[in-house]
């Protein structure tokens, strides 16, 4: 049984990491804290939790409870998984980051994106890129792992295939993602209101995204090279849901695409390359862990179009935070995460 | 093991019951029926499944076939478990039936509201209306299971502890319900579009909706009277969902009426009485095979409030049907139940 | 052509009095104030106002500037309009307050709800209520109006018919309303986000909301009579709109409703009494100031249902106050209102 | 007074035209076409038009009511205008085709991708694509006027500028659009089910949409050249909207594409170029019949993003063909269409 802590358990990352653990059999959720809402029971702010958790209150962060876990799930704004990483790892305590923290191995290019310096140069050499996808064997050993973002859990694995195959132009990729408003969190915020996103889509983010330089940073590793990327995010009025459609040119008209993807993620066991000329939903993969991918070259030309979903909650955050877990604690990878995707 | 096998597997009920059914660990689907779809994998029309079912495909209807299930569920239209219930229950296999066919104990009071003469009521006198809440020693014996409707499993739950406690002015109930457009069925039509159930609210079915006689029919049997209940339904632009807001004169105000539900349901294991003022939402409960209830007594008046939500596609439809075959056959009451709703 | 003030401009129902005002061909837009938005253009903050106020500025609240206007709107938080309307009315301009602030006429009863002192009962006993449709004449005449608030708006025009012939017991009426996400403002607010309303419906204020006591006092015109109203809000998924759904006892089953309702409003441009068995819909009202109105006996018996539906920002606020103005300046009540709702 | 008549007056299209004609001070309906409702009061199936239109009833449509109006307008399912508009231009009755008609000039090209031999080739050098932007002088004379699509007005007002000016490379041109339910018509189809298009996302006819040969005839014209395009369409879950982003790589970094862009448009009434930077929502123009465009160059790279927004029923359909009436007889171009738009 893995003893599991959660610091900053009252955004929806937290809630989505409580629904998963509740249900796996190999985990237990010791701790969870909130400075703002210590005291409180996780039902009662989450009441589709109730008869779950009948014990468990939001704490105080404190070192000492945490590093009793032998692992620390941080669902926190970024900074904080900074301050706190180094101790947990001194008492032996494993680190899974779903913040932004860990995730650009350049603490320079960090601190530009993210206007305040890196608080842990120090852990980068030694932290994992946690998409299983590509770095399942480096996980397996490691202490801290950065959760990959949404969009670029999304992106990455649509565009790897076409990367590592060395298949295409990489030097105009283009994302042009959507997101449901679930992705912009739990804080309350005019432009996340029922009444300003509902109803409505729009592009935002098109000068410069922070999730920019870190999908770069995924493909230039798959690419062996550098890359130029446009990445467009858009606000789409719904919960969950992320709607990659990425845009490649692929000179070589004689690969056959579906085998290669089929190929990549044959042992895969959360992506689903799914038959030629599907569009697959957002609503395939809700609440689920899985990614699935069609990938098109439409009117037989040099472009192709690749489409990607996931939860942007689960393969996009809590769900994958728990299949890092899996495999470093050598697990079975599915446990906790093998239910279907609701529908409709 | 239980061998289940799904008449009309095509519409929102039959995909919900495969979903919960992936995850029951003592069940398996053996046979799910479509005329109109036969020959197509189930995953095909559904990809939130893909995985899970990999070799299971529509096929046409057939006796022999299902009758080699230990249990049929039927997840059609009105009148077709009248047509196969009896051969199948000849065959030994039992009978849970998701739709109207057997709800109602009387054949002609069903001929009335559902426009065609009733087309089994010798079989009627066995039938056992799947409330567990009400009828869990009726469901242990049972060959042939009537499930609940959705409005009427949320508006009898939140009923029932005044009726059985003899405290409710039974000539004067009401019960304002507002449902999700699922309600309405996978069948192509025009109010149910996205464009025209979207961004409104209407109220339907004033006049008189089938539910009407099922409701007034549980509801009798707890008052041990009879009842007088207006029941206003409403489209509602959420998928999932029922919020029964239901009001009864209760005149004694010396009642506990917070102890009295909390009693009434200790030992459900589905049904959630919450903390006194709470104001439940029926995202708590999406996904979930989960009723939970608040009561309410207005500035101290005479007329008691009722909040009650159900997931219309869960504990109002497949999960309840679930839930009826766990008790049937012997099982934990919560396999394949067990997990947390699904927030955001 | 009348020279207007806002105060308060950048809510819902500001936008929404600029956008109404921009098509009214004797109002003009003289000044807007907003303290936090000061200097800022109102097409930048709401970009669907682009080319419609191409120099209007949001400015300093300033009671020289507004005291220059024929007439002002406060569409404030409660509060500012105690504040500020004397000096208004003393300067020799219109008040029109869609804010809370002179609904109530007994200042005590104001501040048992709003948990603060009246700051101006000096002004109540000339402060209209201005419901044209129960109040025209009194309007007319008016310095100071108070805009009703969009529940009652919703709850009064339905109820009336009944109480002012007499016909309704009194002491139990039931008003169930449901009311879309833009009715509790552009603030923000956790509960008002997109993935927390979205999906989802529940009650909310059951123990006692503001609006309680100003529907209760306009009942209380109507009737003559003291009334025992219960009361009960809903969130519904959508932007604009509110269903009530009202539920009266009326004994006397030969009364033609039908005629009753359609000869109440016989001559009132803005209320549609729809043909027997109607179901309206809030879209049929989305952008309109209508409020569409029917009256159902279910079942032939003495429990009366009526649904009544506006849109919460037009006839529930500032198509409201539009009118108003119309016939306080003895202008066509329907200058600048006479659009139809946009459907879909 | 402009006499209009309305073929095929029951889908969103027919309605939408409804309710611009309303307001129109000089046009008038006389009269609206349905054969499957024929004789029902256009109200009784859209209540939002209540007190609009008291007498105007759905008729049997016939060449000589039709051919005593001034002017028809399809708003029909494809090859409906093929079979009348000979007949109606006999009678000097002009024709403004909402359908896809008359949309390409190439009868072969429209068999291919209509799946039916083009039932009117005669009538095609002289049908005018009514696109004001490009082609208001030709509009002037025009007897028949083919009314843009919806994804082929957003697309192309968005790349006019680039390619007019010869900026783009037109080999490699990509056309993301979203778009909204209501741009599926009104037809019963389970795919604009709220419960299927609700909550998700994905994209549809990658492999080749109807729109793609109409988008590439127009961006030909503007380039002078053949183009080569990608165009990916999506169903976003909002009822109205067209959200376009576009793609054109601009080797030339050194122009100035907001004043390309604005200069383009200066003196369109219709058309909003807005300040550098922003994120046009498509809710800015919802219910207007403007499309509003920002044009961005993420990273200072040679790929330039442009953002472009229409309401798909009224500048995409309703209100462009209002538009082109209103410059076929010499009115002021804004007559009926000068409101803004509706937020929230």
């Amino acid at each position: 049984m893995v003893k599991v802590g959660i610091v900053g358990g009252t955004g929806y990352t937290g809630v989505e990491l409580l629904r998963l653990l509740a249900q796996h059999p190999q985990a237990q959720v010791a701790v969870i804290t909130s400075r703002s809402e210590a005291g409180l029971r996780v039902d009662e702010m989450y009441p589709n939790l109730r008869g779950h958790y009948p014990d468990l209150c939001f704490s105080v962060p404190d070192v000492a409870t945490l590093g009793a876990c032998d692992v620390v799930f941080f669902a926190t704004p970024h900074g904080v998984a900074h301050a706190l990483a180094n101790e947990l790892l001194a008492a032996g305590t494993k680190v899974i980051d779903l913040s932004a923290d860990f995730r650009l191995q350049d603490a320079e290019e960090w601190g530009k994106w993210y206007g305040q310096p890196h608080g842990a140069p120090d852990l980068l050499p030694e932290a994992v890129y946690g998409l299983p996808e590509v770095n399942r064997e480096a996980i397996k050993q490691a202490r801290l792992i950065a959760v990959p973002g949404c969009y670029p859990t999304a992106a990455q694995l649509g565009f790897i295939p076409l990367l590592e195959a060395g298949l295409a132009d990489t030097s105009r990729l283009i994302a042009d993602c959507k997101s449901g408003v679930s992705g912009a969190g739990r804080g309350a915020s005019v432009g996340s209101l029922f009444s300003e996103a509902g109803e409505s889509m729009k592009a935002y983010g098109v000068k410069g995204h922070r999730h920019l330089p870190e999908i770069c940073q995924g493909l230039r590793r798959a690419a062996g090279s550098e890359v130029g990327l446009t990445f467009v995010p858009h606000l789409t009025p719904m919960i969950r849901g992320i709607h990659a459609t990425l845009y490649a040119t692929v000179a070589d008209r004689s690969v056959d695409l579906q085998a290669l993807f089929e190929q990549r993620y044959a042992s895969e066991p959360f992506v689903d390359v799914m038959p030629a000329g599907s569009h697959p939903e957002t609503r395939s993969v809700r609440g689920a862990n899985v990614c699935r991918i069609a990938v098109h070259r439409p009117q037989d030309g040099d472009l192709v179009v690749v489409l990607s979903v996931i939860d942007n909650l689960v393969k996009g955050a809590s769900g994958q935070a728990v299949q890092n877990m899996n495999i470093l604690f050598g697990l079975d990878e599915r446990l906790g995460l093998a239910h279907a995707a609701m529908l409709p």
